[in-house]
């Protein structure tokens, strides 16, 4: 598995699991201009940005761009939504469970 | 953090912690030409070659070339070493203790 190579054609996002080992699941997903709802995830989540842009809005309203190697830390339950990708962007994404 | 962000000057290998929750611990290493003795590491370890090459060899004497965006998982005490590295090496290593 190459986390750059891109399928294609590619008509919606695309997950890919990348690790599934006990309480970690690693995923990549190739977004290319989506937003998406609100999430209140029961894992926490670390992801960085692979490749282009996202942008992360939270429940308070803040926004937090992320540029092409940039990272993030979303505990369990931190409610956020993704509000802005580039075409295309590649988010790594690192889930664990709560212990 | 930006992961692909080098520091400069650069004189030897960079580990930088980028997570440590609970039983999951994120690294970056960045890595220039350097090679490393045998590990028997206690956790599993999923790792993505960011930027450059890399190369893992195994106890068996096999070597895995991982080139930009490849990925490997060593599960805890597969033995390995890292048997070469370009200049630079951008390595994204996921661990997890064994549960």
């Amino acid at each position: 598995m190459n986390v750059f190579q891109i399928p294609a054609p590619l008509p919606e996002q695309e997950w890919t699991e990348l690790l599934l080992e006990g309480s970690t699941r690693i995923e990549r997903i190739i977004s290319h201009g989506q937003t998406s709802g609100w999430y209140d995830q029961t894992e926490d989540e670390w992801v960085c940005v692979l490749a282009g842009e996202g942008e992360l809005e939270y429940a308070d309203g803040s926004r937090q761009r992320l540029r092409t190697g940039d990272t993030a830390w979303l505990p369990a339950h931190l409610r956020h939504r993704v509000s802005y990708t580039s075409e295309p962007c590649i988010w790594l994404c690192v889930f664990r469970r709560a212990e």
